[in-house]
């Protein structure tokens, strides 16, 4: 096989066609059409095997999560997904690993009619690094930024189950096979939160992607935004699984687990009625957690409402 | 260090501002302006240590050439740079490096006005994906599938310097120093041909950059295209030093040797004293090399006309 052999087999027949894309794969770069008047909203992400995943990862999961994670990053910008790119470096040509891969991915892709438009294909250690193209009305965007003091903080659906997920899977605690293959699939197959950042936008200006753990991801929210927050213990949304496992792993999971995917973001007082009113509209639970305070940081309160000190608050790749 | 505190240090700091970039690096994604009434152009490479470059490269060179390839795609569709990102996987955090590659980098970026707009930093091998954006005129993108029976081909630059230094750096071939230095300069940092690309479009509608060898990059433009094509190995054109070398290595290196990042175009007849009348506004030689014809295929034709049979054609990562 060539390069332009694999191109077709796997991924030409497989992407999407839009007419917004005037060039896809196969030139030297794709030539697109952005939606007039908006703006464009980029976003890129890396999976690492050994590092973000188990060499013996279902190729159909690392497939459909390679690009979930992107669309999470447009969800939480609240933009419409137009197209992707996807770079894969290979250590080797597996074509039973690259269809399930290209069908997790496509899958995924066709239920957002996201296009793959381009990418490249090397050799080398497996490397999985997609990025996603979406737009936005211009000024629009949920941004990190815009928290402000008086605003209530919010979750999409429920903490540390992937968290629970990989504590199962490195043997640090024992599942039921029915609790482990539910948070299994949050941890391999999360969903994109792409319908609900959309209606997010209605009463929201400010919202981040839940991926390295709810305490840091809302740390830096509370950074770009120059204020603080205080978070009870006691809201944040948990399954039933994760309920059950309380008594043994705790709530750090569910904090600073990481790999939750869900959306975090703030609304101010006078749009807590737009939101209540759009509840229905939403395909997952949306959980007030907290309040965004002055000065800095954020303070994690317990069921008497006193301070607690947790163990972590996220997963930074590069903390000493 | 943490993640945000590199991103501060190393790349914010010398990151372009640019009007068109809303919300660039820090956030969860990148909010970009495209130019109103503009094609968006996008193309993404990949360099992987051991496979593209030695583990000790230096590393501005690396940076620099990082960019360079995805510039090289930018130019081979007449695209006007604008942004682009980058997803770094690196085994540790080495400072100096890390300063070295960044220097290449925006040195390279700062010259064509190109915004670093976001990225991606993970643990992992060494592995360096670039992601580059341009805008073109809708319908003026130089195509692969746009070479037409009669057109003449040309090439900008010389070839097969990037593989003469390949060859020195595996101890193939001996080079003097100062030639060395000439050539290596050529692998190491080539010069992508943006500004030649712009002006190829006044009288062109077909391009490719040459990255695995003319040989097959220009039979990809052929395949694209439904033609096929003879060129004159006595036109191919050779710096002093290549000539020099001609003796011991023959031309196969200009022919199938890789890396060069020119551009190879197509100019239809009736074109031809428009290219003939712009040559002095370009920073680069141009050279007329053959002749697309009916058919199908690269036909290589030696100083007596006689077809010519290669060892190589050029690289393909994924051949058998």
């Amino acid at each position: 096989v060539d390069e332009r052999e694999l191109i077709e087999k796997y991924f030409l027949s497989q992407a999407l066609q839009r007419d917004d894309v005037a060039v896809g794969i196969g030139d030297d770069a794709a030539v697109l059409t952005p939606p007039p008047g908006k703006q464009l909203v980029v976003t890129t992400d890396t999976l690492v095997e050994g590092v973000h995943f188990f060499s013996d990862a279902d190729p159909a999961a690392l497939g459909h999560k390679s690009l979930a994670v992107n669309l999470s990053d447009l969800a939480a910008m609240a933009a419409y997904p137009l197209w992707f790119t996807l770079s894969l470096t290979l250590p080797k040509v597996d074509p039973a690993w690259l269809k399930k891969f290209c069908d997790g991915m496509f899958a995924l892709a066709n239920r957002y009619r996201v296009a793959l438009v381009g990418g490249n294909l090397a050799r080398g250690p497996l490397n999985i690094t997609v990025e996603a193209f979406g737009s936005v009305t211009p000024g629009t965007a949920l941004l990190r930024s815009q928290a402000k003091i008086g605003d209530r903080v919010f979750v999409t659906g429920t903490l540390g189950d992937a968290a629970l997920a990989l504590q199962h899977r490195l043997g640090k605690l024992t599942l039921s096979d029915a609790d482990a293959r539910a948070v299994g699939e949050r941890l391999h197959r999360p969903t994109p939160r792409i319908d609900a950042g959309m209606l997010v936008r209605e009463f929201s200006s400010c919202a981040i992607d839940i991926s390295d753990g709810l305490g840091l991801d809302l740390s830096r929210v509370l950074a770009a935004s120059g204020v603080g927050a205080t978070v009870a213990l006691t809201r944040l949304p948990l399954s039933e699984v994760y309920r059950r496992q309380m008594p043994s792993v705790g709530i750090d999971g569910a904090l600073a687990g990481g790999e939750d995917y869900e959306l975090c973001f703030t609304v101010a007082p006078d749009k807590l009625s737009f939101l209540r009113d759009a509840v229905n509209r939403f395909d997952c639970p949306l959980t007030e957690i907290g309040e965004i305070v002055a000065g800095s940081g954020l303070t994690i309160k317990d069921a008497d409402g006193n301070p607690v000190e947790l163990k972590s608050r996220g997963f930074d790749h590069f903390a000493a």
